[in-house]
C-alpha cells in the first residue's frame, strides 16, 4: 500500500509520501513514489504514485522518454515544454491510459489490480499552482478551495485531521505539519504504509521547490511531531468533559 | 455503510454504533444495529452487527426464535442460558453460519456481497466480561489486554484515536469519551455513518447495563464533545511547533 497526499492552499503546494510498497506481507520494499522536475524561474512540477507499481513506473519512464526525445527533436511534447499544468495532467493522463490499454487485461488475468493513480501538483510561469488527480482511466480532477487536498493510497487514518485544520488559507509550515500529523496517524494504524518519507514544498510563483528531502525514521523533527502529537492529543481528550457518568 | 466499536477495559465493556444503512447513497435508512439482553443480576448481553443487513436481522431473528422456543422446551439451548459468554458466541456463529449457507450464494449471483460481522459483548454470573468478534465463516476472535477493542464497518477514520488513548485500564468514563470521538470523526469522514447512535456500557460484575441509551443528533452532550474536540484539536495543532520554516 502507500499513502501519499498533496495540499495545494493560497501559498503554495505541498507534496508527502511513504515510501514502502508490498506484494503481500512478506514482499515488502523500498520504492520513491515522489518525483519532481524543475526548470527553475519557469517551472516546478511534483507527481506522487499509487497503485499497480508496473504501471506507475511505466507512466514515468513513458513521460522521461518523452524528455529525452525532445532534446532532438523540439516538437515532442513534454511535461517540461507543455504550456499549462492542466496540459501536464493530460500527457499523464494519456501516459496511463498506454499503460492500462497494454497491460490491464494481462494483469488481472493474474488475478492482481492494475488500479494506479497520479496526483500531479506545480506550477508554470504565467499560469496559477495547480493540483489534479489523475485515474487510472486517464482522466482527472482538479482540487478548489473547498477541498484544498487530495489524497491516494490508505488516505483513511489520516483523513480526519486534515479536516479539521487545514483550509485553503493555512499557511505552508503548517501545512507540512499537518501532513506529517496525517502521515504519523496512518504509520501508527497501517503497516503496509512506511518510512522514510519525500517532503516537496512549492511556494506560489517561485517555480523552484523550497523544499525537496527525505525525512527518515531516525529525523528527530518528524520523531518531534509524532511524540508531541500523541501528548498533545491525550491531554486535549483528558481534558475535554466525559459524556456520561457511570455508576 | 456501519461504524461500530466495542471496548473491553478492566472495568467492564462500552458499545457505540450508528444507525445509519444504505443500499447506494440514494437509499439510506436507519436500522439499529445494536441489541442488548439482560437477566438482571445474572447475564448481560450486547450485540453489534456490520455488513449485509438481511444476514444480521437472520442472524438475530434466530436467536430470538430459540429464545421463544425455550419456553416451552427447556432444553433448547439460548443466550439466555448458554453457561458462558464463549458458547454465547458459538451460538452467534452458528446461527451466521446457517444464514450464510442458505442465502449466501443467491446473494453473490445477483452482484451483492454477503458478509457480515458481528461483535458480542457481556458477562455471566461466575465469568469474565468478555468481546467476541465473529467473522461471516462463523469463527471468532477474543478482545485481549494488547488490543483491548474491535470495530466493524467503517473503521479506519475512528482508529488512530483508539490507538492513541485507550489502554487495557482506561476508566469507563474515559472510554465512554474516547469511542464518541472516535464516532465523531468517522461521521465527519464518511457520509455513510450517520446519527443517531446507540451506547450502551456494563460496568464490571453488575450483570445489567449502567447506560442503554439513544444519543440523538440534537444531543448536547456529544454535540458538545464534538465540537470541543474540533477546538482542542486545532489547539493542539497550532501549539507544536513547525517542522521546517519555508522561504
Amino acid at each position: 500500500m502507500t499513502y501519499c497526499v498533496a495540499v495545494r492552499v493560497t501559498d503554495g503546494l505541498v507534496l508527502l509520501s511513504d515510501t514502502r510498497t508490498n506484494a503481500g506481507l512478506d514482499n515488502i520494499s523500498r520504492f520513491t513514489k515522489m518525483f519532481t522536475w524543475e526548470v527553475p524561474g519557469e517551472r516546478a512540477i511534483g507527481m506522487m504514485c499509487s497503485g499497480n507499481l508496473s504501471i506507475t513506473q511505466g507512466v514515468m519512464t513513458r513521460l522521461a522518454k518523452a524528455i529525452e526525445r525532445s532534446a532532438d527533436d523540439p516538437d515532442v511534447e513534454t511535461i517540461l515544454n507543455a504550456d499549462s499544468i492542466f496540459r501536464i495532467a493530460e500527457l499523464v493522463g494519456e501516459a496511463m491510459q498506454a499503460q492500462q490499454d497494454r497491460y490491464r487485461e494481462s494483469i488481472q488475468a493474474g488475478g492482481v489490480g492494475a488500479d494506479a493513480m497520479i496526483l500531479v501538483a506545480g506550477q508554470r510561469k504565467g499560469g496559477r499552482h495547480r493540483l489534479f488527480m489523475v485515474y487510472a482511466a486517464g482522466n482527472f480532477v482538479e482540487a478548489t478551495s473547498d477541498t484544498p487536498y487530495f489524497q491516494i493510497g490508505e488516505h483513511k487514518y489520516g483523513k480526519p485531521i486534515l479536516d479539521r485544520v487545514v483550509t485553503i488559507d493555512t499557511p505552508l509550515e503548517q501545512v507540512v505539519k499537518a501532513v506529517c500529523v496525517s502521515m504519523d496517524s496512518t504509520l501508527h494504524s497501517n503497516l503496509s504504509v512506511g518510512m522514510p518519507l519525500d517532503l516537496a514544498v512549492l511556494r506560489r510563483d517561485r517555480f523552484a521547490f523550497q523544499v525537496r528531502e527525505r525525512i527518515g525514521a531516525d529525523d528527530p523533527r518528524f520523531q518531534n511531531i509524532s511524540r508531541e502529537w500523541g501528548g498533545r492529543l491525550r491531554e486535549a481528550f483528558l481534558a475535554m468533559p466525559d459524556l456520561v457518568s457511570i455508576d
